[in-house]
């Protein structure tokens, strides 16, 4: 019996690992050779944390699985008839699909926006934005001109969904005390961290009284918080915002994206070769039965955020972590018992809360009916990520990092690996 | 007094720092922003440590020395007579200089082979070096032309000096143990490294006696040495050696370059602007006089791998770390001195020794009349790059990273995060 997973982040490894051991060749693909610890990458981009810290190479996860291979490689398309994958270079069979190949930004049909604003979904964009938040400070050093100096001093983060409000909060940190000291010219803390957000608070999907909570923490932190405003515009000059039919201009040298998700686009071509029956949401999620599978396809299955799971009440699952690793481990049991000839009931999410961190030792925690913030819900955080990272070294060493970052307010990270894409100045003068 | 230090390496930092809380404005220039601790980048090549692991950012180490300022920049001339450093948009005047702008690889006028055969001289060709490697084995694993598998299993390392030692060492102990248990299709331990010198022995500036040593262990590591050979052509199949004048062609998607390298071509700016009485030599480096200042101007000064000081017996100073950083401070106290009207004696280096290691756990050190080689030396060498590690939070972590890895045989830091600039494989057949 041949199992292919594409994608490896937490919905399709845990798939394989729970495949381990099992009757069956199983293959993972995924275009990079390694599982990302998606929650923490902020954390790269920000300069605390290592790519390695983050990451754990596929292979490394899964080498006592003997029967399942890691290929790298890009799916281009799917044949559901002939029962194969496709990739650039070759095909491969299936008895089994498990599709997991998550979501990328959308920038809601503003792609032009994407150079001029980058989003936080990869290693090579915390890379991006680490160069160009670090690269932005070492210009405004030696700008003369006042204003242009401002604008390289100006970040804004457009999204106050867990992302953005992890964003702006370290970037506010940074600023205010981690760089504090290092500069001869300029006073880093006057360094002006916008976040904006369409709606009414940030982290919007959280009970209002912890929406509130964070907000008062990211202004306590130094951070301008807009609600309720439109970026109708992103340039080189900065963003525009537009707010009850009023426009106003913010201008910045760095935007960040983290305001929203679209499915990969392997989701549609899925649903394409599986049929009518087969329907994408808006955000392009496949639409998905009971079980995860596709309709008419038993043996196909879209686990994580890219598939549209009914949560009962006629909306789809949240795209967290939680729910990708609950669906990746129920398809492979589902599978394990097929072979047998038996079943199992309806995937059901079990909902352990959720948690978002605000800068250096506040976050907010909306756990069943406990929702707390402040510092025993960092610590939670804390406790809840560290021991989630998949490999033990990771943890102990991630631990370390930042036991040491916290008391001396460090980031030895902080290098310039990559040249920014899109340089959004223009050439300062000859002083 | 304005000074500016052109080079943030070992030389130019160790000047810099010894300039703090003098009665002068500093300023450092780097291309870079961060200091980069060249012997362990190897590590970093072979996925056994993260840049930020040998990198300080340097603003964070001269966060304590006021009078320095950094900038993060490109010098592209000098005006000696009008006293000013030339950058892309802008000009920095200054009453002492201090060059420290080191080497650059040198492909001995084919200069088409750096694509193919990338060196190891900063992150990221360490990084692509990284990517390289790690994606030989990846793409070995799926090829199913028993030719082409045994060509992307074969890794060549052209230069027998320590970098092309240690890497040659640490690609052998990669394949023959971190990846062996985590490929299905192919056997890693079967991969060819090859390890080829013009001269007759490797480590050939070490005591023949330890250039025995060290092939003796590389051969137990299981890489082919072989010395007194030319490379004669780098192309996308592989490099052709000549030996004897027969040629012999290896087949090898993975060439890496560790063999030869030349001055920064400030060096000879440097020259061209001080004027005829200041010569290059034939690697590039400017000649410089006892005390380290160029003839007919004793305000600027040349240090480390960029300058050609003699060695009091005609021979130039080797392009070391240790050199470099004691001429840096010596260029420092020269300038301390000259602002009471004393002066110092001419240069001279204290050599304490020199060590190359070999894989896992062998090594050999040269150190006055003392040579050894084996797992003493290893723990020599281990103890004094850790010792040398510029910040206290990297030491601690570097060590706990080796302990581990040395224990587990795992490298964590095994992430392919740049696209291979050239990929010299024809596109596989589709199986």
């Amino acid at each position: 019996m041949k199992i292919v997973i594409v994608g490896g982040g937490f919905g399709g490894l845990n798939a394989a690992l729970a495949l381990g051991r099992v009757k069956a060749e199983v293959t993972l693909i995924d275009r990079e050779n390694y599982h990302l610890f998606q929650p923490l990458l902020y954390q790269v981009a920000t300069g605390s944390l290592s790519p390695a810290n983050i990451c754990a190479p596929l292979r490394n996860v899964l080498k006592w699985r003997k029967n399942v291979s890691v290929l790298q490689g890009d799916v281009v398309g799917f044949d559901l008839r002939e029962r194969e994958v496709q990739l650039a270079d070759r095909a491969l069979p299936f008895d089994y699909l498990i599709v997991a190949a998550g979501m990328k930004h959308s920038y809601f049909g503003h792609d032009e926006w994407e150079p001029l604003a980058p989003g936080l979904k990869s290693i090579p964009e915390a890379t991006e934005i680490r160069a160009r938040v670090l690269g932005a400070f070492e210009s405004a050093e030696w700008e003369s001109d006042e204003a242009r100096r401002e604008r390289l001093l100006t970040f804004v983060v457009v999204g106050g969904g867990p992302t953005g409000v992890e964003l702006a909060g370290t970037l506010a940190d940074l600023a205010r005390h981690t760089l504090r000291k290092e500069f001869r010219h300029i006073q880093t803390p006057a360094a002006r961290v916008v976040l904006v957000d369409g709606q009414a608070q940030v982290l919007s999907n959280y009970p209002k009284e912890l929406s509130i909570k964070a907000q008062e923490s990211l202004e306590r932190l130094g951070v301008e918080v807009h609600t309720g405003v439109m970026v109708t515009a992103v340039d080189r000059n900065g963003v525009t915002l537009s707010q009850d039919g009023k426009e106003q201009q913010i201008e910045a040298e760095t935007v960040l994206w983290a305001a929203g998700v679209q499915a990969s686009p392997l989701g549609k071509k899925l649903a394409e070769a599986a049929g009518p029956q087969v329907e994408v949401d808006r955000a392009g999620r496949t639409h998905v039965e009971p079980d995860l599978s596709l309709a008419g396809h038993p043996n196909v299955f879209v686990i994580g955020d890219l598939g549209h799971c009914d949560d009962g009440s006629g909306k789809p699952l949240p795209g967290v972590a939680p729910v990708a690793i609950q669906q990746g481990r129920h398809v492979a049991k589902l599978i394990r018992k097929r072979a047998f000839g038996k079943t199992l009931p309806a995937f059901r999410y079990r909902n352990f809360g959720s948690m978002a961190t605000i800068g250096r030792a506040a976050a907010v925690a909306d756990i069943g009916r406990l929702h707390f913030s402040g510092y025993l819900a960092w610590l939670a955080w804390l406790f809840v990520h560290l021991m989630a990272l998949v490999r033990f070294e990771n943890r102990v060493l991630v631990l370390l990092q930042w036991m040491w970052s916290y008391v001396t307010r460090g980031r030895s990270a902080r290098l310039i690996t990559t040249q920014p894409r899109a340089h959004p100045s223009p050439e300062p003068e000859r002083p």
